[in-house]
This record gives C-alpha cells, sequence and structure tokens, in this order.
C-alpha cells in the first residue's frame, strides 16, 4: 500500500497547513517504566464491554493489545508509544499526560497499521480508526444528561451536478417534531480534511453541546446541518463523493490565517465542486427537506480546519447567502480581503464573525487579523481554547462558544 | 483478554441456539493455489478509496494485509483462510465461493483478532468488526436509487426504570416531513445476538429497502423503531445499555423454533427488562415524539435472530398492543402456544404472523409449526430466503417480503 504512507505524508503536510504548525515540540516516547498513577479506567469512547484503552487521572493512555505471536506492537502517535509484551501474552504500553479532549491513534503490530479493537472507530486520517477520550475539566458541556435531545438525522439527496447519492448528517433541536408551525435558522458546519460528515456528531458531539445548550437557555435553537466537504487524502470513489481525482493537485500557497486560496481540494472533491453544491444544491435540498428560515439573516456557516478555509471561501463569495461565519483553527480574515474592501457593505452583512485556535496552535496571523479588522471598525470575536492544539476540543469549545452567538437578531 | 475466548464460545453456542445449526458442513480452507477467476474488484463494503478486500465473479473473496514482520496473518472465518506473504510485505489470502450478501469477519495477526483497516465497520459478534459485502443477484432491492429517502434518525431517550439514557434509530419515510397532518403506524425492529440498534440500518440497508418499496408502490409508508435490545455477549456498561449482568444467565431450553422460551438475555440487558422498557418507556416515548398512529392495529414488531425471540415473547404477551408479527430466523410459533389456545381471538387480533429463514437453516420446525397453524384455521406466510444461513441476505429478503404485507386493512 504504497499509496497509504504518501497519504500519511500528504496529510501531515495538508494538517500543517492548516495548523500553521503546532508550537508543541515533539516529545520523545517515555520509558517503559515511567511513573503513572493506577488510577486507570476504561476511557469512555470505549466499546461496550472493552477494558482497554484505559486514562489515568494524570491523562496518560494506556494500551493493551493481546498478540502473543507479535514481535513488535507500538502506537504511532505522540512521538511513538513502545508497548512491551507480558508474560500473558497481552502488550502493554503507556503514554506521557496528553492534552484534554479526543484524539486519534491506531496501533501498529508486526508492521500493520489496524484500528485499536478496544476503542470505538471514528472517520479520520482518511480512515475509520480508534479515538480515545481523555476526560476535560470542562466535559459537562458535551455530556450526555437528562435533557431534551434533539435528533442527529442521516440524510441521502441526490446531486445532480455530480450525479451522485450523498449523505449528509442535520440536527434538529429538540422541539422541532412539536412546534409544526416554527421555523429554524441554519448552520452548516463542516468538518476537516481527511474527516467526514459523521465527525462533527460522534467525535464532535454537536447535538449534545446544542441539547445542553438549549436546555440552560443559552442559544437559540436552530438546525445544523453537516455535510462531507471532500478532502479525503486518498482519493477515490465511495458513498458520497463523486469519483475521485487521484493524488490532490498543487496545493496553493496559504494566505494569513493557514487557509489555502480556495482552488483544488484534496481528492475526492474540490473546493470548487463543494461550493456549489453546497449553494445550489444543498441548501434548497435542506430548505424544501426541513422548516427553515431560508433568508440570509438566517443563514451560518462555520467549519474546522480545511472546513474553516471552506467556510471562508464560500460565505465571502456568497455574502448574499450567509450572516453569520465560524472559522475554527482554519484561518482568520486579513484586512486586504476583497469582501472587505467596503466594510460598511460587509458590516451590514456579517451579523457575526468569529475565529477560533488553541492555545497550542499558530495563532499570530489569527490575532492580527482579529485587531486590524476591530481598528477598521469590523467586530469581530477571536477565541483561544485553553491547552488544546489542532483537535476536537478546540472545536468542540468553539461550537460552544460559537453558537450563543448566532441569530440573536 | 480470556473473556474474548469465552465471548466467542457464548457466542457460537448463542448463535446455534437460534440458527437450529446451519446445514452447512464447515469447509477446509482452500489451498493458497486454488484456481480464482481473477476479475476482483474492491468490495462495495469497503471505506473510501481502499482497494481491498476484493470480490470476484465466483463471489470469493480476496483480502491483503501489509503487515511486513509478521508472522502469521490469517481470517479465522470460513474455516480459517490463511494469507501467504508476499515480497512486498503483504498477506493475501482468497476465500471459497462465499454465500450472497453481507458476511463479518476479522483479521487474526500475530496472535491479535484485529478489524480489517479496509473495510467499513459494523457491530456483530459484540464488537465493531469488519463486514464484506458479496454482490447478490437480488441487490436490487436495497440498491441505492434516485428514488424520494427517508431518514435514519438517533434518538437518545430516558429510561427511568433503568436511570439510563438510551439511544434507538428511527426510520422516517420519505413523505414524513411534508405531510404533517399524516400520522404513520410503526414497527419495532430488533437485531441479533452480538448486534445493537445500528445493524437494521448499517448492514440490513432497512431505509434502502423501505425507500425502494416506497417508491415502486409496493408498501405503505410507515415508521421503523430499531432500538438496542442488550444481547451482548461480554455484558459490560456503555451508553445505551444498563449495568451488565456479567456472564449469560443458565440459557433456558429452546422452544419449537429455536428461540429460548423467554427470561433471561444474556448479558447486558435480560429479556423481561427489555420487554418492558419496550412497551412501557419506547413506545409511549415514540407516540410522544413522532407523528404516529398509536393504536393495535398500527403497531408491528419483528426481529432477527435473538431479536425474533423477543419479538415472539413480548407480541404474544401483549397482543393488545401488536397486531403485526415478524420473525426472522428466530423462531416459530408453536400449535400448543398459549396464546392460541383461544384461536379465534389470536385470529381476530393478529393481522399478520410471518415467520423466515434461511434455506441453509434448520428449517423443520418452522415449516411443521406453519402448517401446525394453517390447519388451526390461523393464517400464517412462511418465507424461506434461497441459499443463505443464519445472516443478512436472510434478513434484508425478509423484510422486503415482510414490509409490502403491513398495515393493510
Amino acid at each position: 500500500m504504497k499509496t497509504a504512507s504518501i497519504g500519511v505524508v500528504l496529510l501531515l503536510l495538508l494538517a500543517g497547513l492548516f495548523a500553521s504548525a503546532q508550537t508543541t515540540p515533539a516529545q520523545p516516547p517515555p520509558a517503559p517504566s515511567a511513573p503513572a498513577v493506577e488510577d486507570f479506567k476504561p476511557a469512555s469512547s470505549n466499546q461496550l464491554g472493552k477494558q482497554y484503552p484505559q486514562v489515568n487521572s494524570e491523562r496518560r493512555a494506556r494500551f493493551h493489545i493481546v498478540a502473543p505471536q507479535a514481535v513488535n506492537v507500538r502506537v504511532p502517535e505522540w512521538g511513538g508509544v513502545t508497548l512491551t509484551k507480558g508474560e500473558d501474552g497481552a502488550w502493554v504500553g503507556t503514554t506521557r499526560p496528553l492534552d484534554e479532549g479526543f484524539h486519534y491513534y491506531r496501533i501498529n503490530i508486526d508492521g500493520a497499521d489496524v484500528p485499536d479493537p478496544g476503542s470505538k472507530f471514528f472517520y479520520g486520517a482518511s480512515r475509520w480508526g480508534s479515538g480515545i477520550e481523555v476526560p476535560a475539566h470542562d466535559e459537562d458541556f458535551y455530556a450526555v444528561k437528562n435533557v431534551p435531545h434533539g435528533q442527529l438525522r442521516d440524510n441521502l439527496y441526490f446531486s445532480k451536478s455530480t450525479n451522485t447519492t450523498r449523505h449528509c448528517v442535520v440536527y434538529t433541536p429538540p422541539d422541532y417534531d412539536k412546534n409544526l408551525n416554527a421555523r429554524y435558522p441554519v448552520l452548516y458546519l463542516q468538518h476537516g480534511a481527511g474527516e467526514d460528515e459523521t465527525g462533527w456528531g460522534k467525535q464532535g458531539h454537536a447535538n449534545l453541546i446544542m441539547d445542553n445548550l438549549i436546555a440552560a437557555g443559552q442559544t437559540k435553537a436552530f438546525i445544523i446541518v453537516m455535510d462531507n466537504g471532500g478532502g479525503n487524502v486518498f482519493g477515490g470513489r465511495g458513498r458520497g463523493a463523486p469519483p475521485g481525482r487521484g493524488a490532490p493537485g498543487a496545493a496553493p500557497g496559504g494566505q494569513p490565517g493557514g487557509q489555502p486560496a480556495g482552488g483544488r481540494g484534496r481528492g475526492g472533491l474540490d473546493f470548487s465542486t463543494f461550493a456549489r453544491i453546497l449553494t445550489e444544491e444543498l441548501i434548497p435540498y435542506i430548505d424544501s427537506h426541513y422548516r427553515t428560515l431560508s433568508d440570509q439573516p438566517h443563514r451560518a456557516m462555520a467549519g474546522l480546519s480545511m472546513g474553516g478555509g471552506q467556510t471562508r471561501q464560500i460565505t465571502l463569495a456568497h455574502l448574499d447567502k450567509f450572516s453569520h461565519i465560524g472559522l475554527f483553527s482554519g484561518g482568520s480574515i486579513a484586512p486586504d480581503t476583497p469582501a472587505l474592501a467596503d466594510p460598511a457593505a460587509f458590516k451590514q452583512k456579517v451579523k457575526v464573525l468569529f475565529v477560533s485556535y488553541g492555545s497550542k496552535e499558530n495563532t499570530a496571523a489569527a490575532k492580527a487579523n482579529h485587531k486590524a479588522l476591530e481598528k477598521m471598525g469590523i467586530k469581530n470575536v477571536y477565541y483561544e481554547s485553553p491547552n488544546t492544539a489542532h483537535e476536537w476540543q478546540s472545536w468542540r469549545r468553539s461550537l460552544y462558544q460559537f453558537a450563543p452567538l448566532l441569530f440573536q437578531d
């Protein structure tokens, strides 16, 4: 599978592009004898009844893989975690303390990259693979509580321009099926490169974040639409994606904030194809199948990483369609951006401009742009997730901060 | 993980209980040099862009695992498929011709049972693991077509009796959100042992089967509710399941048709707890959150394997609530069943009684009961899926046969 290693290299390049390089230095693998507090518990991201992986109060993860005849078992993430074999044939290894929140990982058994059979599976890094949830001090905002719950709905819709049946996930708020006369604003919410339309629900807990905010009276109720924005590094063809375009095209240079200047995507679906599908096919589909408020003041778009780049490109090109913009670890808007040439017109159309990053990302450009826009009289919100990197905890917190700002007029 | 092997043994015992032992004899593993028609194509169940596993026109599956340092790679299913290592470090093996439809499988790398990183993952055998789709001559009935599609909805609901938040999946037909004055009948549809509420949507394609039937005018439109019926062999605690009860209790003896006589389930949720949740919590939840027709003539229940056993137990104990009954590879109803003591009363309440099996299962008891009931004047439908065993193709076809019979009065 030569393409796999090429894919990994491309993914790393890509992650770098959007993350603008994380500032956390690579750490050496912990010694097998690294001291650890022995209060490990099964991770909440485990499959039903599975005892491993586990996490302790220091936020270390411990892996446990039964592979009696293996000669080498390791976890390639976090600088590499070497597992050692016990007398029972099980390989065990423990990480350094990890950041709060969700992390993708994989197990390598004698050269084979495979999912850990103990964890649930999540789509990221262009594959269904393992993830581990490290408890966070603020996890209450995405906890499952006994409050009214909205629904996550799987939708299949036909895209004429690509001649494919596509899949999107739609969150409807708790009262959607009760207030049959009510119509709702809509947030289009995009995943990152190597992820898909399932990410915001499964690893992002977007539904739980909204259920809890709504129950606390902290946000307006709105519909969230999560579509597949492409960006699959390996390209290829599958349900919900048009024929792959093979290897990614030459990536255009990044603009201030780290997002590429629109143009080609990376296999699967290029940026302009996705922009066309979203504006010409998905929005009309949603507006005809859900009870939406379909005017510009009631439509928002946000995205993480690559999805932030797409949000920036699509919203700025269609300010007649979107009034609220959220970029999560996905660039920011520089003062010399053409859409800002007439600041008054921009202010009139854009009710909320929200930019966020994890504090461990390179946030210099975003902060500079935030101030520059304020100076121009363009109100905009900058949020920084404490002690997190280019990962889901930053994006969960970003949605939690962003949602209460929406549709307040 | 000693529990894993115990679990597998229990699962096999369990499968035997419900399948009444498949009649297909175990086949010897094919020789590595077994001739095969070289028209292999990536399976439709693969992850986006993954080239392996593949299937050829003889319905042989070919696996390909990159594990350069491994000493032994095999697929334990189908009597065991031994993979051999090529010079490129990839292990390759080909099966004998398989039955049409969907099959669970796993990869064993040097003693570690792991999912194949090429396939999508499905919940079965009490784990998220690999599955392979073998094209079927009749696959058109569950194909993705450009027809109006219904939705699969993820619902979280609180169960007072178990003090847990549970997850169920609900199919709503294509017009559900258009005809806001319409109310719909409901089918409660259950998975088998070691499976969960996601099975009917993901591997069963219940939504596509319904979409296609409705588009062809071959069935009434109705809601389908898929809940977690427990039966997780490993027990344990997780989202949507109350605390596990550890190892399964002593299984009661089977009745004619192969289902156990109600009573204890197998870890996770016992039969009577599930019956109580379904009748006292889930049905009221569905009737208050969906536009249902909530009277007995408009409520059906069906299930596969263990879910058939649950359907039989629950419907016969609650004929005031259910009018249509479907048992798919999950037993049948013997003439001396107490609920048939008054055949006239039974006939008055039960509008459809449907029993099905795969032709490769032991169908003797089901056929005998079918005839015995007919003799008693109780109309009932027996369906046999050609050339399939205790697997999903039998159950997809069962739903396809069953749905058009529902709610015709």
